[in-house]
């Protein structure tokens, strides 16, 4: 089995422009995707590799392979898949909550496909069995298509329900959450800059 | 054990009002509150209480048993506590996708108080196995609170990590999560209103 783990600094996470700078934002993918490699390094999977479309910031990457790859998201990955001749882990690089013991589960699963749903439905992570029957079809409701896609596969799916690994970080409400939930640098990052703010209704954020 | 579940029809889900009427709101909390009730009753708990400031909407409540207490959340809920005898599962009405399975898990906790986050901070489910040992406090950053309050009373705490059950239904992003996951009434009752609004980024519901 591997992992893969795409990932872009340039002009990362432009949806947390409101509350942090370009600058900012490169700095803090940079601390998610070191937290991610920890966490699959700690699950005690070896083979993990970077899929980007340049080297920018990936310069000293000495936890995992880098592979270049200039197509889209979609492309890329599955110009992967068709060469894997192993089960697949994808996993995002800004799951700052996701911990060893969640993939050590996913990976546990019994079926041919386990899928993490994201918050708005999205995928955070994707186990493939039998990477050369699948492909993926990110953006968008992508959730639902990567069931679609395993039942027109005819894969056995599971559907992995945690809310720690359902966090993306892309808006600045998935900030809370990793204030709240959150361990490690990226929590460190956040907790540095912001406060949080108690109201009725959900918590917020505040600079400090 | 016994369940109880906090209950307000009238003008609730203020939040969802860019989306829904408060005629639709109301009606809207009431299918959720029902579904709720029929995953408590699936999971084999006997005895649910239905703890309202107001009879309005519950005229008719045949599964459930209805308590009135005209306080706010907090003390209605300790007031409860206070004069439970065994274990109590808190669990929210606007909980649609809230499994029968799950309860099982979460009333299944070896620890004394097992915590089930919701989104930006929330308490959506608390098992509380000593209820004369633990007291209640919503709002704010409710979880990190009930999670300081047990430590308080050296009540051990397992944290239920699940996505279906951290989302609770307030705001109109939540709906997106009850129409792509859920199923039963209280999806029904959003599918007929909208659809998916597929861009890049997260999902989003329109109007049908």
């Amino acid at each position: 089995m591997k992992v893969v783990i795409p990932y872009k600094k340039a002009r990362a996470k432009s949806r947390l422009s409101p509350v942090l700078s370009q600058e900012e934002r490169e700095e803090f993918v940079e601390i998610m995707l070191s937290q991610v490699i920890d966490s699959v390094i700690e699950a005690g999977i070896e083979t993990i590799d970077i899929l980007s479309p340049s080297l920018y910031g990936l310069e000293n990457m000495k936890k995992a392979r880098v592979l270049l790859d200039k197509g889209d998201l979609n492309e890329a990955l599955n110009r992967y898949l068709e060469q894997a001749d192993e089960p697949v882990l994808i996993a995002m690089a800004d799951l700052p909550l996701l911990s060893p013991n969640h993939i050590t589960e996913i990976t546990s699963t019994k079926e041919d496909v386990c899928i993490v749903p994201g918050k708005g439905g999205g995928t955070n992570v994707l186990f493939i069995r039998n990477p050369s029957n699948y492909r993926v079809r990110y953006y968008g409701s992508s959730f639902l298509t990567h069931c679609s896609i395993a039942a027109e596969a005819r894969q056995n799916v599971e559907i992995y329900d945690s809310f720690l690994a359902a966090t993306d970080i892309d808006e600045p409400e998935d900030l809370v959450e990793l204030f709240i939930h959150g361990k490690g640098a990226a929590k460190n990052y956040i907790s540095k800059k912001f406060r949080l703010e108690i109201s009725r209704g959900r918590v917020r954020l505040s600079l400090i």
